[in-house]
């Protein structure tokens, strides 16, 4: 239990690290690379000034646990826990200005992740999650988070940020869901798990997802009961094609329309 | 002169009273009624709640300015001068707890919008703009608005609210725009004007929308240096569908594309 502090007072140093990394660069006419050669997918100083910055607070604070980043790759670890970082989730999002982009911190052991963060920089909002509990730091306070008992499609709010979602198979799976719910939001990125865990979103259906893109929202989503798997229904640690839903029925309802 | 800083005063004074009416019912399990049998408008306690509080301003401080308002209607005036407001932009981002719905407030004379501001309660960021100066007042201080110098439609970043984005044929229009462009991002609402305002996106392209819809948006960032028409390049003002760019050449490559 002492260890359990010990990672959320360190998973809260770097969020704040990564947040005084980040911002000074947030909606500045900064460059651009091209990470993929015929891709867009940008990556910014502050991308890898935020990782350099939360890779540096692990180096002194947790230096036998391992690390895989979005920025600088894997560096092993002997304690059997692993921080898994991605210090812009959104990067399209962050060159547009819009403030729903995220600092992701989670923390896996040989089970999965077990604790997750999700930070929210611009709009000064801190969701977090592990062990059970899950809460919302933000402007007005703390509030807990969890889910809301949406038992019936017709009734979802769902969300995903492209609605292209991933291959030609993936697009067309989810909109067979997406035929079905009440509501379909777009663009949120990591902030629609976020919503999810605070009961206002039902369902986050994604695809072509990075280890470090799911390991802090499937934590923080799980510890305000929800449900996180990938569309087979088995673990979403790795990526991939990932659902995220409020209650069981709908996980199951969902799954089997993207499998339909 | 005297009668543009009134206007901005009042405008201001509106803003604040929406907030307040609104922000009370963010992210609260309230209940939403159908406007629509058979489409899903939710109107909230909150939209209607802040354009009660922004009519009772507006009967104390400019009791001979007409009133266009999404919830109320219109009031006839003798001032030569239109109120048009739109309490809760983006009612389905709001009941999904996004942070990026606003309150719109515009003011028009016979020539169409004059004035607009762009209000986001929950971020606390203000945009506004109108006789050609333009500015965010944000939890940063204030900065001037101006659109970047973007030519290149390769180059350009493009918004709308929904891929569906209006008939079957306004989609298949759009998505010709959207083929041609570096990144195309969905979900923001009004939040898309302010951050072309900002120079930050270089398109905003959508249809169905109504005159309250558009009104504000169309004053902050024609103030900002950018240009807003309909599909064929005539007046906005009445809604429907909508072109933003910010800069004639964008402006003209995209409705070459619209309309090919």
């Amino acid at each position: 239990m002492q260890d359990r502090t010990a990672i959320i007072d360190t998973a809260h140093a770097l969020a704040d690290a990564a947040r005084d990394a980040i911002l000074p660069h947030f909606r500045t006419r900064l460059g651009t690379d091209n990470k993929l050669a015929g891709g867009f997918d940008p990556v910014t100083e502050a991308d890898r000034a935020a990782e350099r910055a939360m890779r540096d607070i692990l180096g002194q604070r947790r230096p036998d646990d391992a690390i895989l980043g979005e920025e600088y790759g894997t560096q092993p670890g002997t304690s059997g826990l692993t921080w898994v970082l991605d210090p812009i989730d959104g990067t399209r999002g962050f060159i547009s200005g819009t403030p729903t982009w995220g600092v992701l911190i989670g923390v896996a052991d040989h089970s999965g992740p077990v604790y997750g963060l999700i930070d929210q920089p611009y709009i000064g909002e801190r969701f977090e999650g592990g062990w059970r509990r899950a809460s919302l730091t933000g402007p007005r306070g703390v509030k807990p988070l969890a889910v809301r008992d949406t038992g019936d499609l017709a009734q979802a709010t769902l969300m995903t940020t492209f609605p292209e979602v991933g291959t030609t198979d993936d697009a067309a799976a989810f909109r067979r869901v997406a035929a079905r719910v009440r509501l379909t939001r777009y663009g949120m990125d990591c902030y629609a798990y976020a919503l999810l865990a605070l009961g206002h979103v039902d369902l986050v259906i994604e695809a072509g997802l990075q280890p470090y893109d799911i390991a802090a929202p499937l934590a923080v989503v799980q510890a305000a009961g929800g449900i996180v798997t990938d569309w087979q229904g088995g673990s979403a640690a790795s990526g991939g094609r990932v659902i995220a839903a409020a209650t069981p029925a709908l996980h199951r309802a969902a799954l089997d329309l993207l499998n339909g």
